[in-house]
């Protein structure tokens, strides 16, 4: 365990400077630490942070790879105190592992180091919390498969936030942004009734994907019916019937599940989408129940952000679901 | 009729290249045609759409004149079916007959090409539903006055989304984007007691306009008003009232009633302006309608689109229109 | 009384030309009058609008100081008269007095300028009403001391909308825009318990601010719990405390309480914040309330506007502002 | 006399304030007048400054109609005094005329005004030089046609500099911006032997205008031949053969005659063109020249400026103009 | 040869349409045809353009996928006729074939193909010359190994104009937009002394790639050392001792070659670099050698364009090349 | 000398994470030390650099103090292998000071800890090379007057590159940008015949600004002069005549002396300016030069900067100028 996990990981190319003594109005880059000497002891740490910045494999060209360095930049904007809840996310002790390292032109062999990069996690520091900063989707597929690897006993459901099914065929796009729950599903890693995706838009999801969903019993719910019975609402019934079902579920938020206007930099996100104040509120409930016990967010592209909005989305989402986790 | 509507039109400049034998996950670009030869038999055609690309008689300096290619080279990120309604745009047929030829200096003969190409498509296909991609307000009474040309007897209603009264003076501004409401009443194409006008904002219209809309009996709800009563139920009502009065219903949605959040490629869209999903679900409500029959989308310029949204929610206004005229 | 307000003021460096003669489709830059000769007769006004291009301050630099004159800009695109509400504002008689003068590396002299010009105008036209377009939040603490000078023996009680509590400790950052209300309350000019501050967001107040809160009897409400309520609701709750506690309510906007994807050019501005149709409602409310007497604008950097999006907000926030003062 | 030029022009939407006491430092805002009462003395004045906002003629949309206000806007960051020739433009004394109205939707009539304002600036005052900001190139062929309306006797001689030829067929397009050469050739105002065009680029200019250029005695010098002779050298033999044969020079600018790095603005800038400070001698050079008694600069889209640097260069290409105007 | 090459090609997504009786004012869109039916006669065309939308293989993460689809787009922006040299490029027969098919997550399979539409090209039709538009600058080893693999007797050089070396570790990167020179030193394809590299900057190159190619030959000429000897007389030089030691000169241009404020849309192109001017001259020259047999243009990003400069300037870059051709 | 600097500076925001084994392909960010733990041994350096970002005392708002976590971020961009020179920077040892702190609202304060940072670096380790990354262009007075403290007895002189005079009258704007050099001449810090400024502008320096330059004997080169007698020759010349007259040479380096279309991001820029390639030699020649001893760049404002253009011109400065120290 020494040396774990050097093998597979990178330090992000920048990192905060911090004032070690400050003791007041901490900021969420002074908080969430960096892998450094002495070796960290992990028995320290509830919430282990991880780059993936691989957006290769997406369909249309994306620059997703950009988005964990684009957050922990953003750090800096926000205070670990949630004055909504009254609650300091300082209380959690959080790391910031550093960044999956990638190939320049195999995309199959950065698949299997992310996919390593999880099950080491899981093996050699279970108790943690994995909050997983991407790139694009394909990467759930690897996360969670790897996760699957370390605990082979467990059944993993999805609570997926998206404007997509993610159901494309495997045989025709390869392990892309388009088809990592097809991926788990075909591969036995997650049953499709344990898939509950909430926020998907007409027009952007082919009718085979949908007879696809219906076939393998993925459970799926519109944006628009979700505003109509209240995001939140549909969120807890989603956890509900999980918890019932699977001993561990995997939230993943495709932020393209935001409006257009709410999100510029996800290319595929649309008018019409979910708000920012939906998001926050569905995350940190996703964030309070015991059985979600990973989270990933993936597909913004930080070149297509406007004034910096969407990237501080993505950090709020980020903290929300932390917010929610300091309630265990 | 051998040679219609070529006279007046000309295709767009650029066109979708399509693979001819596919089947499924089929986009808005594949589905829609384009005239080509051989020469099209109208009968087989549900949907007709014809670009008008004017914005020179914008008050202010548009380029809503970009408009219909714009939306042209959208199509391709929207699919044909609308999963939010399980219903497919693909059982309509649908062509696109290119733009109306446009004169470089003399905007008094382009309008009256826009109103002979209106008066054509009703004259030699009237069972087509025209859906039009403008340019800017100013051509609304062209279209009107042809569609009127084509069906004298006919009495027709205008459903107008709009931040405006478009009832601007005609002898100041001739044929603008400001005066196009008003020309229809004044020509006596139109009643002002059968025009409904939804969205409007306050400091953006003159007391004078209200006056004059209150006097040839326009009808108007703010989007303030429409908000507090739901923008559906107004919508509804409005098309309640015209169809006891008129033959046909002509909708048309000037983009500025967006919010500018939402659309900031409109440039007298407003803060506090409609949002998208108040708009896909107000002009799908105008589509199931059986005494809509035409429809118009204006005054967006795309030269100041931020990351596509605002052509993205044009488009997405079009389908949702078309998924209530599947209901028919 | 003579050379009033010169020695403190200088005009905005482009006004607005106009059609004197014009009666009807009034334009808010054609509505409100600019400092001329001969000079103005104070009583005939009802409304004066004082530019306070301060951003110095700031402990993040922001170019808050082009606002005042991005805000007059922008009024040719407003009419003065609201269909929301059926008012012409141009029933009050405004003039703008232009900027308080600032000096290039002096931050104290300036803001004594500033204080010096709000006393000025109570002394001089005690019966206008004040609005202030910033500059940074800093000018909030000057502008009521002013206020203050000029009226020692009234209570003044503040309703804030803000995204923070502005509260940080006046020792390390002097007088910046992060610590107007602590500096206020510091400075015995007002009480803890006469400041409600409404809109603050998480993430953006450091525990240690709430606290202070707490200890000074501060009110606030979160975005999140104004949402839930009710804006409009909270706002009177607001005032209808100040009203029986205090003799005069000074209401000031911090612009970015609205939410980013509504106000890019707040850059403190976040996602999940007030949109502006709640807070045009929420200005327009306390407009109405006779304690209401003064009122800023502070924050918006127009050099991050996308589209005009944030001026035009702003500008629309004091036309809401105003027509609920029409019904005093 | 007395309300001259009135009734075609208007003045600028803003005007900048001035301190009438400043004495030094004078920025180019505080040294150009504008038109107020008591009327002016036109006696007292050598040079005037008209705006013409057309754009509506342009074959691709154009908001060129914006940039009289920017080059205004934009004065205010020069000084009157040029350090590189020591010369104080503040010696010239200037006026601004105010634009040429426009009319919404008749682009005939507003062509005759311009004209016509061309016409009684010569008539009234024609000792003065006139400088015209446009507008779109079609308005260089009214401004002359007015010149000679009020010089019937003159010989007229142009020196262009442009990227194109703008010798377009005029039964196609009307008088548009691509037309004006040929305009002025085929109405028999300006011999073809009579312009010199400096600057034409490859890939832009089809092979039948050359073939009309040659057959009408159009003098060219592509941008490549420019810059291999030195474009100083260029613009020197031009004005001396115009000077031969013709009694006055008129100088037109097409902006987009810069390279598309200097010039983003102009839509048909393009790579390899010419840069700022060739452009700024050559007009310098021009300026001097004694036959060369009005110009202007056309095609300048502010809407697609970067940083507003095409804006400053269009002011810069007026001073230097003005410089060697010093020089007479 | 029947289905040639439609097995490796996709038609590009948009095509222009074309007015077919077009006789003057010939487009660049008008000219070059497309692949449709009948199906092509290889003898009747001189060039054949290929687009190569490959730029997964980045080391940093680009769009330069999108270049071939925006070059074809800029193409209705230029005539064929050069004014600059009288020449027209109509006199040559040109067709697009289309692009590359791309895998979405398989790079290593996306350049095989490439590598066979080159030698496809090479065996079926060998007499026509070969214009590739990129993609990152990867793809220039797949296509001079397809190149090799058709005509394996021929010894081939390559003209390189560039910022970088391009002579990165193959073990480290794989087959990356870093590499393709040492890819086919290393392979055997070309030989360390057949390339010359014209443009290179300082800083922008580590010593360890000097030290590679002045041991494998590499001829190199700085940026600097370029402009002050010309950058033409450079050329031509390198042509000349190309001509004498091989049988077909491959130019290939990666767009960083240019000044960054000529060309923002190249990631790595530096401030102190190329001019447009500069490298049209350079290309035309190129085109003029009978040696020179094919040619591409790499790693231009448009989504980092600023107002479609850079996009232009590749079109250019183009046409400058084939101006040359037609001298042939 | 334990502490020092610690008491002045601060850490920049962000420090690059390294791989401290890496011997090949250095980063610009890989080779500039942090201070960190255990303490610098000064004698190991040769460079020193240090932010200063500090833009609050700009006349016109800029946000020139962002600007040294700019370039630090840009580093990364840069090899320390200057090909052009076949020059390695990292043959000398440079270290990253940090930022010299500043005060939220008291520009004076913040004014003294420059003027303290630069007197105790020249104390503490005077052999070592300052190079200051500003900020606005006041912080050269302060800098050089920490300078003259250390070093009372030397003669200073500068070598000024810049649009303007920088001899505004410090009476109106106290220590601003526009005063700096003024400031030195009247404090007797510096002879106004001891600074050499090359690059000025017409139109950006008032007449009376001419006339003190003249006064006080400041040289002064304009771009026009410098680019006729070649940038490299001045440049030359006026280090020939400082070098006889004084003992140090310090160059300040203002950003806007660039051409505005190779650096947006300098609010003050110009067309006409300088190039790139011109403002690199001209700092490597400086740099060679031994009387040379301290540089700054000034008055670059990020958040302007298009593409990265202007921050990445900075750091080639920077790195341009070393090349040449590097020559010593």
């Amino acid at each position: 365990m020494t040396d774990y996990p050097y093998p597979l990981l990178e330090r992000p190319s920048m990192i905060w400077t911090k004032q070690t003594d400050k003791t007041t109005d901490l900021k969420v880059h002074e908080w969430i630490e960096t892998v450094g000497d002495p070796f960290p002891n992990w028995h320290d740490y509830d919430v282990t942070i991880l780059g993936v910045p691989l957006s290769k494999s997406s369909i249309s060209t994306s620059a997703a790879s950009d988005n964990p360095d684009a957050m922990r930049q953003a750090w800096k904007s926000f205070g670990t105190y949630n004055l909504d809840e009254d609650i300091d996310l300082a209380t959690l002790k959080a790391i910031d592992l550093g960044n999956v390292k990638q190939h320049a032109t195999d995309i199959a062999y950065t698949h299997q180091q992310i996919e390593q990069a999880m099950a080491a996690m899981r093996t050699h520091h279970p108790h943690t919390l994995p909050v997983v900063m991407g790139g694009d989707h394909s990467i759930t597929a690897m996360l969670i498969k790897g996760w699957k690897q370390a605990h082979p006993e467990e059944t993993v459901g999805i609570l997926q936030l998206d404007t997509h099914f993610d159901l494309r065929d495997l045989n025709v796009f390869g392990p892309a942004n388009g088809t990592p729950i097809r991926n788990l599903i075909e591969s036995g890693t997650v049953e499709g009734k344990h898939v509950h995706n909430i926020g998907l838009h007409g027009f952007f999801n082919a009718k085979e994907l949908k007879d696809y969903a219906d076939e393998t019993g993925v459970h799926y719910t519109t944006m628009k019916q979700a505003r109509k019975k209240g995001v939140a609402h549909i969120i807890k019934q989603a956890l509900e019937q999980l918890h019932n079902q699977v001993d561990t579920i995997y939230l993943t938020v495709d932020m393209d599940v935001l409006d257009i206007a709410h999100n510029p930099a996800a290319p595929a996100a649309t008018p019409g989408g979910m708000y920012t104040e939906e998001l926050f509120e569905a995350v940190q409930i996703a964030g309070e129940h015991p059985s979600v016990k990973a989270m990933d967010m993936v597909c913004l592209d930080p070149r297509k952000d406007i004034g910096g909005m969407a990237v501080k989305s993505a950090v709020h989402t980020m903290l929300s679901f932390l917010t929610g986790y300091c309630r265990h």
